[in-house]
């Protein structure tokens, strides 16, 4: 089994290319054919299949044989982990600045305090 | 100026590295330098610079350097552009589950309707 950071990586990875993100698009409306993904794609059905590898292996995606058609399906998972870390930086980063929004105007209270007392 | 897909691959191959998270996760405290940056990732000054060229490259980090210090902080929007594409995919992803769960629940009651008028 892969640890979270490893996850994140592979996750993230995926996520960096735009064919690999259309791919996760059209499978977020239900899970779908692999020749019915290439069809928007304008692409080989190898490098199709050379992305779908990639979002397998990063866990975002899985896929099933039935005869001879393969069907993909979105794996939320790993999409929720990549979008939580995002989520917890942006928040922490947000109260460094609430954090620094209230320090400062204690500041400007403090110094129109001393202002008053001149 | 770069366009928003390249932005999102930039951003995500960025995001892609676990000691380039760890410095996205020291900069959501406030603007650091360089050096102290370096210290917790137990790593040379060459190799942690690499890291923030490829930060700096993605957008997620700007620099500044006074006298012999750089300094670098977070720049949000590049990060808030990787999240907001994720949780667009899961919020129409769990849209669909929605769709789904209503359907089945309509074909269900139809079921027994039918089921009565045997």
């Amino acid at each position: 089994m892969l640890n979270k950071s490893t996850t994140l990586d592979l996750a993230f990875q995926a996520l960096a290319d735009p064919t690999r993100r259309s791919i996760l698009a059209q499978l977020t409306r239900g899970p779908t054919s692999v020749s019915k993904l290439a069809q928007p794609l304008g692409m080989s059905l190898p490098g199709v299949m050379q992305h779908l590898a990639v979002l397998e292996s990063s866990g975002l995606v899985r896929s099933h044989k039935v005869g001879r058609v393969r069907t993909c399906r979105l794996e939320p998972r790993a999409l929720s982990l990549a979008e939580q870390w995002i989520n917890h930086r942006r928040i922490e980063w947000e109260r460094h600045f609430d954090r620094l929004g209230e320090y400062l105007e204690t500041m400007t209270k403090e110094g129109a305090t001393h202002g008053d007392g001149k």
